[in-house]
């Protein structure tokens, strides 16, 4: 008995390939290529299971192809349904644990379909009262790869999947995004101080603030989808290399309109197939909508720590929920532990990014064999940015409260106050009164009625927070 | 006399700012701030007037600005009309020489504009009939400079330079995409092998290569297209943080409506001018795409150069045009120097998108100071892939010749055709064909036809080249 | 009950800490503030207990740390003991399962930290007799954390797992390189072209080729060797932010020596504590080498797919072992996934550098609060190139055959060849040969002989393999 | 007359290579294979000229290998004679601007060597009495490249630039230390608080901060120095692809005598000089230092600007020179340009980084044809580090003030003081106390002595600030 086994089971059948034979657990869903892949690629600790969206895609492009199969009268009825009924139990859960292959592989993904071929045939073999292995009736390449190649049926599964997955995606957004609205108008009347450059700037409210957290994700809904209308271009009947060698002239049309129906996914057939089965150009504008999205949560992080920082010796604006002890050693210490890991799950992005561009520049003439790190890099980041906005959101801005009272004595005492009186003042002087203040400590209010600048009743209309924090008519030609 | 006019001239004018006094060369069309800037900032080979883009930008903008600020009746007529006469000037480039500051500068951006400000004013006091430094008839910031911030007119320059720039490209890249599609046409009768993993798999033509590759260039035609469109959205009456402190109500539509008129570009005001003043989701956005360019025109230069390797030792498929002596020990050695310079423009194109990517990232609360990297970054990516997209057109792909009878003969000779052969010997058997044509060196023909598996006529039509490049209907139910 | 403690047990303590209390299952080693964390940071699938290297050397830390209080009359020596005892056996692989802190965190490593300090104190307590949540006998923070902070013990704890990690890469690596020289040894006789630009250059042997494989990686041996010494320099006594607040003056060498002796690494403190407190500088640079030994990597796997493809339409010199049926559709394809995967291991490699870059750049005033990303990013790097090295060995490199005939008909039919007449023809001469023997698709030594450029004999001897591949004196003066 | 020559000068010589005939101006000390290398990259602005470390390695090499040749009888003395002495001019100054191929360049670094060669050749003609242009008295290829390749002579010139400019590099960082140093002497009695995870932390001196800046820096002269000595090995006697083809069996030896002789550079013959021509390892090893030490200069300029943020709404414990007006629309506005374009400067360095990463994957069999992006964008690194190191240096860090007052008072309010007590008061109570702080707004010495906790006199002695900064002794067992 040889050591693969032994990590299974005692009872086992014999499975043969171009390579040779082996033993495969009777218990097992998968068969001999699956197993030449757990051995083959023991490299890093996600494995198939550990992204379902994946499984699910790869459910429905076989149920897809067999059922266009067998409207095109190359596939038996019997087997093409038993196919498509193991596919839904897929679909909906079943047999997970059976996707065991690394998500770092080589092949160009040929073990991830070779796993889905070989469980969906030994269930559809079970469907069908036979044997697992029992292949002559239902076979994992003859018949549940027909009309496909690892090189249609990978891809297409992987787009499906990173469609669905940028969906929740999107929806977990969106609740964040809910979220600093609610702020932005819970703030909406809490005056501070803008800042350009980490200086002193003009007045805001921290309503604006947060508004524009808000305003800016938004974009990111947008940007991601409309990105991820483009992985709905796929390429079922290329097999090989996009020719669609022993594919029939029809079964493209046929397979992707059966896969838009079962996936509830619009997905159409690329015009040109040679180009789509080596383009990796989706993957690449998918991951750098990604990543934008992770540097601008990383920026609203910074800001976030940046406006809470304190108590006593930073900018202290806002309060963020406490969540745990924040120190071994200093007594009363928090942190703003949830930013924090936002920020260190963008830089996991965007190093996750720079994976994907360069498998997809490693490219080679008609097929891009780099695409399983493509997958896993997406499929990661993807799942951290949706741990990481909902961590955000519940554990974070929901609980965020603002110090009124230090946001409005920071715009008081400050000198980018003179901003304000520059239309009346003009540049020169203002930079006069500005310059005072910072060598005296004096507020710009004070030095302007001392040296009689402007009249105190029109000084204070000036300064009304409401008239500085958005644009006003100024009567004065220049 | 101080070491920094002496760079410049002897007779000079003096100017002072918050910072003190400087000597100014009467000649020069800028003044102090440019000049501390140049002294401040002496950083890299790159300065403002090497992108004339960039330039005109900034032109437009303060034109649109001059005459928005006219209506308003915030600023007198005859100095607004002879602003804009001095950015019309410079937009034809004249005195581009005077936009001296590096690309590399602190001040997100604000030596830029106040280099155009300076630039603009003292051309307008010419026009005006005054002398240059007579600023109090036209001031840099009073007159050129009003209703606007470094913040809105520094990105708002920087977007249309960049829609103006990527209209270049796009120029480029669609007379590239003619020569290969000319190409495609041209190699639509060469059958060859198509290549999987570099290991061949089955036949194609070099035409649909060509055309294949094609094809994934007028992708990114349309995503460069739809993501320019994003740089649509300005931020024009933001002024210092998108309050709009300073500016009339009014004036960021009309602004807006003016420049729309001066560049021709059919810009918007965003809806939310403080987010949209701190933020850089746009140039990610649009260096991801020109990112995705290289990424692409790389792989297409990787597979010339594999198709073209040889001439004995190698692939050999295609002959690139000899462009200069390979070798300067190895005679008659010719080398494939437009893709492999094509290729380090990429990865010099992949380095500035890092560079976009971090700099948005550092980006804190209203604004982004780190945008002129990003402008440099943009702009060297954009310059440097239009040179090389022109280099690789004219002086490479237009040239390149097919060896068809090489790639013919390897089609023949190849293992792979037994795939054609699938449908009709199955699996099992095509299997052993393979295996016997790999251990004897016979060809998959010769043992089909020795074995008897396959009666001549069949097999010469199964094998003619027109029906392996296809899907084509096999009847034989599985 | 509430949903928290449900995921664990029935049974449970009740702990309390900074934000009030909660239940902790009676089985768990660990407790509130690692519950905490558990609950704020579920973000990746990668757990601390999966990097058993960071959990031996917290164990490290926090027992040295416990005999230098024992040894300065700060511990009482009986509960010293008891955690000495409790880091002793977590050293040797108990207790793993109670390290579920996520790697991916915020707050600097304080879950980490925290999660070892309460596993240590309950191990301990259990010792000493206690029952396990009985703090007052022996506490996560008042005795296993005494005289330390997160921001000492953390990072030198994975300076530790990183010293001993890199020794696991080193001896991978190593083993790696025999298998090389050894293949170097045994193609010591396989005369081949060598290959410029991908154009046939001049003859080499496959031995030289493989030869050079093994001394590249030899130099990674060195990098990696010398690099991982400056993770020597640890900061325990550092607390805080390095001022060594609530330490005690001869706390930092008691300690270091005592980590030095249980950790068998000779660990020294840093100079400068403050300094080494904020700064991840000897993170980049290891990050930097291991990325260095993934390009070489990768570089080489490029090479060996190049030389192994064909069969019949490419290069084809050498045979990769056969690993796995390589395609779902075309029968008897064998790929190189071996290097493939390797490949793709590689880009992830350095895509986690740029993470790591990212992380340290982020760092601000007295701490780097991104260090949790960089020691995951480098934990995953060594894991799996670790799992890529060994696969590539024993499943690739040292099944590796030579097509010798191939090789040696390549080189004979090579134009290449006439770089070895170039100092008999001169420059000129050769080149006209190179230009006829492409031209009409001669041979090079045919072309000489029937020009009579050179006599049979001294044709013969200048192109000899033994004389192609090594420098030769030539007697003529130029 | 062609249009090439017409950028020239009507004056013209004819020259032939390969490819056909060109007209090269008779002013022109380069020949046609740089003409033919400048019209067929014109794809950036940096041209060979911009970067004189480069054309002096090249010079170095170039002399060394003609003494070699001499010294070998390879070579005619008068003849050799005449390439050195060309050689020095060049070193000296002379000739650079002929010098004019672009950075950015096919061919692996051949057209630069060209240059170089065709230079040396004309300008040596004219030393010898000769016409430029008469090559049979001087040959670029035949005399000036004898026993070279580019694969050996282009590698070696760039590692000698590059060790020459990281030496400047080193020199330009030294003096950076030396000012951070006296900053840190001259605020060493400015005690502040100290702040982890933008929080308040515990007590330090302003001079520790300054101190450990400098400390962080001299670990980055430690390492460049450390690792340029990697670039002491070179490939002399290579020729090819490392078998040293149509070189003298002593010529390595030789040859690399004379270059360590003429740069004054202890440069060394790699061991394996087939891996040492394919390898750019010692590239991605000097990119990753520079880059580290880019990561340290932007997170102490971070720290800068957050340190001098305010001045009223900010951090302001120190001040920066002021260096220009901040802004165009805000009166007294001073901003941080300095650390802020060395921020960027960083990003663009950690592009180019990348860069030079991808370059080095990309190499392909026996050379990496990717050298000139390497080259370009190291050289380009380390220019624009020196210039921002100056920069820094000399306008920014010499010229900061600390805000004495202001930091001290921020320690005495700060809750972050409890730290000191909780050897005394134990974690639980100062926890309290913290609380107590927190929620009042009362400063912690008052809660304490309030609360009666410590005697006043002791408490004082606790908190002086000399007590705080440093390890104490504690006489308490726990």
């Amino acid at each position: 008995m040889n050591k693969t086994t032994s990590k299974f089971s005692r009872d086992t059948r014999t499975e043969h390939d171009l390579i040779g034979a082996m033993e495969i657990p009777t218990a097992s869903y998968f068969g001999i290529q699956t197993l030449r892949a757990v051995e083959n690629f023991d490299i890093s600790r996600s494995k198939l299971h550990h992204y379902p969206q994946l499984i699910r895609g790869l459910a429905d492009v076989k149920a897809a192809a067999a059922l266009a199969n067998k409207e095109l009268e190359l596939l038996n009825p019997v087997i093409a349904d038993a196919i498509v009924e193991a596919c839904r139990e897929i679909k909906h859960g079943k047999l997970h644990d059976q996707f065991v292959v690394d998500m770092v592989q080589g092949g160009a993904g040929t073990s991830t379909n070779m796993n889905a071929n070989e469980v969906i045939a030994n269930r559809a073999l079970e469907i069908l009262g036979f044997e697992k292995g029992d292949y002559t009736h239902c076979h994992p390449n003859n018949h549940v790869n027909l009309s496909q190649s690892t090189n249609d049926a990978y891809p297409t599964a992987l787009k499906i999947a990173l469609y669905r997955s940028i969906g929740e995606l999107i929806n977990a957004l969106e609740k964040l995004i809910v979220v600093f609205r609610e702020k932005g108008k819970e703030f909406a009347e809490v005056i501070k101080m803008g800042r350009t450059q980490l200086q002193d700037a003009v007045p805001m409210t921290l309503g604006q603030e947060f508004d524009a957290f808000a305003t800016t994700l938004e974009e990111e809904v947008s940007r991601l989808s409309q990105n991820r209308q483009l992985l709905l271009e796929t390429n079922m009947g290329a097999t090989a290399i996009g020719t669609g060698i022993n594919s029939d002239p029809e079964y493209t049309v046929i397979c992707t309109r059966y896969l838009a129906e079962i996936s509830d996914i619009a997905v159409v057939a690329a015009d040109n197939l040679i180009e789509a089965t080596s383009d990796t150009g989706v993957f690449i504008m998918n991951s750098s909508v990604i990543k934008r999205l992770a540097v601008k949560l990383s920026k609203i992080c910074n800001d976030l720590r940046l406006l809470s920082s304190g108590p006593r010796t930073g900018l202290n604006e806002i309060n963020l929920p406490p969540m745990q002890p924040g120190s071994s050693i200093m007594p009363g210490k928090v942190n703003p532990v949830i930013p924090e890991v936002v920020n260190q799950i963008a830089y996991k992005v965007i190093g996750n990014d720079l994976t994907v561009t360069m498998a997809s520049e490693a490219g080679q003439l008609q097929l891009n064999v780099m695409e399983p790190i493509i997958a896993y890099s997406l499929m990661e980041n993807i799942e951290m940015l949706i741990n990481g906005i909902n961590t955000l959101r519940s554990k974070c801005i929901s609980g965020i409260t603002a110090n009124q009272d230090r946001c409005r004595d920071m715009v008081l005492n400050s000198i980018g106050l003179v901003t304000a009186l520059n239309p009346y003042l003009g540049y020169e002087d203002s930079t006069r009164v500005a310059a005072e203040a910072l060598r005296t400590g004096k507020g710009v209010y004070d030095i302007v009625l001392e040296n009689k600048l402007i009249a105190q009743e029109e000084l204070d209309e000036i300064l009304k927070p409401e008239n500085m924090i958005r644009p006003r008519r100024i009567n004065k030609l220049k």
